[in-house]
């Protein structure tokens, strides 16, 4: 089983990411992961994409690029540990590029949809979008020490837009996105988590 | 006008690509460049394929970079340079990775086409194939002192193999690619470059 989970910035995915890995692996081998990155050649693909100037890339060499990570972490990790049988968890998969270009350049909408069919060809069995008010993941992010990753340079209305696009994933998915409500607690939205699984 | 010079390593196309450059600044702006790379973040990608193992990229995953490679050098460089008029003269476009993949993964061909469709969608207005035998060209090769570039590592059977690729080009685009007889100093192989523009 191959589970991702979803979200705007501090809306506690990574938590609940490890919190699932961890009552998952008594039932067997768990795979913890996330991208961009998530691989060894996704990495320094990684950091292209998060260092230096942001504005380096155009929004379709970009997509490019998170699509050459996804690829290699999907060869390299993801695969190889199904195949084996293990589950596999990661914190965010092609869900959270259909959501941030649709955020940001939505006209290309259709072509980040035919470069995922067309190099990755494949979707978590199961998302979990941890969904929370931007103002409260906010202070979150803030309170965490991550300088890296560029996005959460974005302002809050930047990030109103995320939520409502991680939102609609539950929409047009239904059958594989599953909402969870993540104000409270962690060990409380862990409970949401295990019983929406 | 947008030109490219296409052949195996060695076969003489970087000197014809600055020699054509050299002879068309007579009437006016030239733009001369080169994949992968051409853009500084392009660069940045080409040393993600050159440098380290080469095995450590799956064939799927190289199209990708190369193609965000190809995108940024076309948004940032070749594009420019067309829209305000300049010529450009390029050693290597898309035709590189077709014949290459097409020689160690021909399966792959018809995803290397739909990819270039999708985030490249131009090709050169003229393409020069320069010919030439894989052992001459060896020995040209060998006598640079290039040492990065992990495609002259290619045994010679595997050059052939390619020289077939890039000669099948002039088949399958007869009105763009043009075969120039790469045999001869460089004045004379730049004579029958300058016949055939």
């Amino acid at each position: 089983m191959f589970i991702s989970f979803e979200g705007i910035d501090g809306c506690g995915k990574s938590t609940q990411a490890r919190m699932l890995a961890d009552a998952l692996r008594a039932e067997g081998e768990v795979v913890q992961t996330r991208e961009p990155g998530g691989s060894p050649g996704a990495e320094e693909i990684r950091r292209l994409l998060v260092e230096g100037d942001p504005a380096r890339w155009s929004a379709e060499t970009e997509i490019l690029l998170f699509t050459a990570a996804r690829r290699d972490h999907l060869e390299r990790v993801i695969a190889p540990a199904l195949d084996r049988g293990a589950r596999v968890v990661t914190d965010r998969f092609a869900d959270s590029t259909r959501v941030y270009q649709g955020a940001t350049r939505g006209d290309l909408r259709a072509t980040v949809d035919a470069l995922h069919d067309l190099m990755i060809g494949r979707d978590p069995d199961l998302t979990f979008v941890v969904d929370i008010d931007p103002a409260l993941a906010r202070a979150r992010a803030a309170a965490r020490s991550d300088t890296e990753d560029r996005f959460e340079e974005f302002g809050l209305s930047f990030q109103m837009t995320l939520r409502d696009g991680f939102r609609a994933l539950a929409e047009e998915f239904p059958t594989r996105v599953r909402l969870i409500d993540g104000d409270g607690a962690a060990e409380i939205v862990h409970r949401r988590v295990m019983a929406a699984l």
